[in-house]
């Protein structure tokens, strides 16, 4: 079965709190632009990424706001900051990296936080059936090309109202020659 | 079987014409560290790269000198350059991309030249026999790990002397959260 792909630059996931020391109190994003998952967005927000070692900008806030803070790399971005954050699932930040997210009006270090999102497709029970998928926690998929493979340990997320879509970080899209928009195909 | 994997970052390789403009005439390079290729090094030189769009510095060179002068990058890389190389073998640079090369002493432009380096393993004829690779001019190598997979289109570089390894570019290396040293299999 195909799936289209979608190429997930670096970006950052804000809770209320944070929102409000980075950009003010009661301020509200602003959407730049509908994602494919219903609901969520790019907003017109950047933040910029700090550590000791060094610094990443115009990191792009995706909206809605959600109950945790976290801050999705790539390990190319990863050298540039001096971190090693583990391979993760949204939401699970627990021994996850520490980083500084500054904003306009004010800074935030996360102690937790930081990771490299786990390679992931979007898709809803109704997908599940039709794909026999049922059990499946992960598959591989297939990228064909000039530099293609098979990439293993895509999660399958499961939620209502899904768009199908495989969701790969920038470092697995340029190591394949993957632009967004291309399709995969699951085995 | 199994193969160690060597990964390469961005860099430079100059014919004797091109060292003498951007170092000066009759300049030397000089070894910084072996290379694990026999008689290869990486010297204590570096240039800028600039195209219209970027910049990227301190790109090493790699001797000894060559018959032609090659610019290998990363697709990432060539997002920061504006450029679209093809992938390439060493050394086959035709309708490749153009680059200014930056020395201290003097630029070079080449029209021709900048590539994505082909996946390549790095054996000899007496790895070929051993392995029973006769006839094959490429293979897939599976990766492990939580970034795991298989890469394809990885050719067999076959020359005397070979110490045998598999050579990947950044992109290939931190999409598979891959550390120079690592091991893959080829399959």
């Amino acid at each position: 079965m195909k799936v289209t792909i979608g190429v997930s630059n670096r970006h950052v996931h804000l809770k209320r709190e944070h929102l409000n020391i980075l950009f003010g109190k009661d301020f509200e994003l602003e959407i730049k632009k509908e994602l494919t998952q219903p609901g969520q967005y790019a907003s017109t927000s950047v933040v910029t990424l700090k550590t000791g070692k060094g610094i990443i900008e115009n990191v792009r806030i995706l909206g809605p706001l959600r109950d945790y803070t976290q801050v999705e790399i790539s390990r190319t971005d990863s050298y540039k900051l001096g971190l090693n954050p583990p391979v993760r699932n949204s939401g699970d930040l627990e021994l996850s990296e520490s980083v500084t997210i500054i904003g306009p009006n004010g800074e935030v270090t996360v102690k937790e936080g930081c990771i490299i999102a786990t390679r992931h497709i979007h898709l809803s029970e109704e997908h599940i059936k039709k794909y026999k998928l049922q059990g499946r926690e992960t598959v591989s998929v297939r990228i064909k090309g000039e530099k293609g493979g098979i990439l293993d340990n895509v999660y399958l997320k499961v939620l209502p109202n899904s768009f199908l879509e495989l969701h790969l970080d920038t470092d697995d899209a340029n190591a394949h020659l993957i632009k967004n928009g291309d399709i995969a195909e699951i085995i």
